[in-house]
């Protein structure tokens, strides 16, 4: 807690990589690319994922739960999807440890308990699930299918960071059927648009909605939804991905159903997701060099009454007035914690809760007692300010509201004035360079285009935007016709 | 949903698969011993995850999350744990799949992608956690640690039953560490009464509260606390476990704290888990013949109204009853669904709802609208009555506490007639045999003894009851001297 951040301007990934362990995020593990995610960190989690799951359910989804292991057959029979995930698969091959006989007290693998085959631990589960979905479904009548899962999914990384690429991470999946093309798409679609809401209202992120490319599409798709954010260092973050599966998994795995006709067809899919990855996109858009910057919305505490005192009588009479302002605060629904520990000083709880984030910390000291005020200060302007005691919740209120919106309108800001209209080559080297954020520029449509810029200048298009406008133009790189500009941007 | 089930009198076995099955909370996955929860029964699980954290978090505890995988090298550090769980666990030895040179379109695993070091998939987190918590303690300031984890969990079991019994299942284990042997005591135990708390007013399962015998502990632990219930068959389920860890893993993981002296010394653990076993106890303490028997405080939907109607004039009146009855109802805080769904009749949704325990049906039909009434039936007595419309919301609203009580009575009573004092060993396993349930009986504290009963009889201590009563006796089986009574039975 002692030693101060590195700055972002001096070194954005090693500030990053330290205000999330010294705001008890999160840390590495024991397990290469495993991360511990902390109480603090899990309480923001926690904080998402009740949001989101009252959105799923609000667009009538359900929660279920699949098996973490998918058997290798059924995981290599959607070839794209499988081809897709094969290279980062942690396989278990065993079911058995035994004592070691040449190292007594140590174990090893019982080299008799080796499966018949192997299972691989989930990627993604549209394997497991579209194969348990062809019992589900015989006829329209079982349709849709509007199922999610809370889970964990190994992913094995070579290079891993805190929450925006690990080996295990956790998220949600939802994996639905339906009866027609138009459904599914329209499925994906909402799914991407509660995702877009969900970042941009809650977590006070703007996004960009669009659809990837074919090469970044996701594995088994005929088309990826996505919302891709601006980080402070310019670089994009795709933070959520919404998938149009097309007939692939149903033709995978035979899920077919018989329409009111009684005609048999394959099932149209979609599967979505978001993860805690999230967290990676929340620290990286509010933060600052002094820690941790938190939407009131994700606070695990909006408030922290720091008690300034000399003796137990101070104390005391602290004590009772705050009990009052946590009472007023919690009738209206806000989260406060009285921080009286008797471990810490005052300025070293300051720096704590400035280093974590809390949005608003009030501070009563002696003076305040005489004068029936408190000292309020915000976290994300860093400004003070003196309350009396009789506007304080009223006050608070309106300053959480303030400060989420605060916080929006300003990585807005700084989002719109990143996003670069380029004309030339030169131009969009330059501004990838220089100035960081989003190229928007013409491209011709082909892959090899997409793939000669990423080796040129490692930026990738992050999505064809929805609100795309038509326009007439040439590729910045060929020179072919286009008829629209897309978002290049270097991403994590 | 046509045919009936089995009954318990007929085959109890067969019955809860079937169950199980029909009920659409559980069925058995392509991964051997690994289980599909199905939206209804993780709607369940939901229901008593949420009362659970609940509690969890007003005792002080704060949600945390810890890699799945835990390497072979931490796994053996605690060596009775270790041993306890070897043979059970899933192991990765890979992290790459690679297409098979031998099969096109197939998969194999790359043998270049071998792991250093093998992972075992957590069976428990003890291991992990406890490696973690190394860092995190230093002083006395940094204990109590109170966390608990949602997760799942992996042990290689040969013979699996839904819920009962699987190779995955999902679960929360809290890890917390302490200063004293004293506090880790109190925290053990504390545990283990939000256990019985949750499990009888929630559930409304009746428990006894005991502590393990030696053979029957938890392993790594020094005293295992659990609550033990009684299943229909007159088989007992152990529902949850707490145990007292002393410095096992402390010891083991090095976990030194520094007291307000300064005196360096091992800490104190616990950990504690209940699991979606859990929903074994609740299928099989309160369902009948007809299905599923849910307490109102764990059912999805509470009261579910289903149209009875000719014409669509009809069912718009009805919708507009049904209307009134739901803000009414939800004005309580009560769950309600409209079943409007227009491919099925009445009958068929009948039978769906019973099956599934929804514990009070609305039936609203012509007649009604004329009168101002409704047709409401309880699921556990399948009794109907006449209601006023007037009078609906209320009556609703005692009888779902009605209902909650009731069932707790009953199975309360249940297993209080199935508390068999026996004397002699021909007693003891007459009522095995015949009448089931416990048998309370002394036993000389041997662990030969214990063994030798189970041999005999497959029935095993499944607690010392933590208001054991001293009373001098004679071991049932061993004509040695006792000083209490234990309770055997025959145990899931
Ligand atoms: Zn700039
Ligand atoms: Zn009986």
């Amino acid at each position: 807690m002692s030693k101060k951040l590195t700055s972002r301007a001096e070194d954005y990934s090693k500030w990053y990589n330290e205000l999330v362990v010294k705001a008890d995020l999160a840390e590495n593990s024991a397990v290469r690319g495993c991360m511990v995610i902390k109480p603090y960190g899990y309480a923001i989690w926690e904080k998402m994922q009740a949001e989101l799951d009252r959105m799923f359910k609000e667009t009538g989804h359900e929660n279920a739960y699949f098996p973490l292991f998918v058997p290798k057959s059924l995981f290599e029979a959607e070839e794209k999807n499988a081809e897709g995930f094969a290279k980062e698969c942690a396989v278990v091959t065993h079911y058995r440890l035994q004592n070691d006989p040449d190292k007594p007290g140590k174990l090893r693998v019982d080299p008799e308990a080796k499966l018949e085959e192997e299972l691989v631990v989930r990627p993604t589960s549209e394997a497991i699930i579209w194969n348990t979905y062809r019992n589900w479904i015989q006829s329209y009548r079982d349709l849709p299918i509007l199922i999610n899962q809370w889970a964990n999914v190994v992913r094995w990384e070579m290079r891993t960071r805190l929450f925006l690429r690990t080996a295990e991470f956790l998220w949600q999946e939802g994996h639905t059927a339906h009866e027609t093309k138009a459904e599914a798409l329209a499925e994906a679609k909402t799914m991407n648009n509660v995702y877009a809401t969900f970042v941009e209202k809650f977590m006070a992120i703007p996004v960009v909605q669009g659809v990837k490319t074919e090469s970044e599409r996701f594995a088994g798709a005929e088309e990826t939804y996505c919302i891709e954010a601006l980080m402070q260092d310019g670089k994009a973050l795709q933070a959520g991905t919404s998938h149009f599966l097309g007939q692939n998994f149903a033709k995978a795995f035979d899920v077919k159903y018989a329409n009111k006709e009684g005609k048999q067809d394959y099932v149209w899919a979609t599967s979505w997701g978001v993860s805690t990855r999230l967290m990676g996109a929340l620290i990286m858009t509010h933060s600052d060099d002094n820690g941790l910057v938190l939407p009131p919305n994700l606070a695990p505490n909006q408030v922290v009454i720091v008690p300034i005192y000399k003796n137990e009588d101070q104390l005391s009479e602290i004590t009772e007035v705050a009990n009052t302002i946590m009472s007023d605060l919690r009738a209206k629904g806000i989260t406060v914690k009285f921080d009286n520990r008797d471990t810490q000083r005052p300025g070293a709880k300051f720096a704590q809760h400035e280093l974590q984030g809390v949005p608003l910390r009030i501070a009563i000291g002696p003076k305040d007692l005489e004068n029936g005020t408190v000292e309020l200060a915000r976290r994300d302007t860093l400004t003070k300010s003196i309350v009396t005691l009789n506007e304080l919740a009223v006050t608070v209120e309106e300053l959480l509201k303030e400060i989420q919106e605060t916080l929006f309108n300003k990585a807005l800001n700084f989002r719109d004035t990143h996003v670069t209209e380029v004309d030339t080559f030169e131009e969009f080297k330059n501004v990838l360079e220089t100035k960081t954020g989003f190229v928007s520029a013409h491209w011709d449509g082909t892959n090899e285009t997409e793939e000669k810029i990423k080796e040129l200048t490692k930026a990738t298009i992050r999505c064809i935007p929805l609100d795309m406008k038509e326009e007439e133009g040439v590729c910045v790189y060929s020179g072919k016709p286009s008829k629209g500009r897309v978002l290049f941007a270097k991403a994590y």
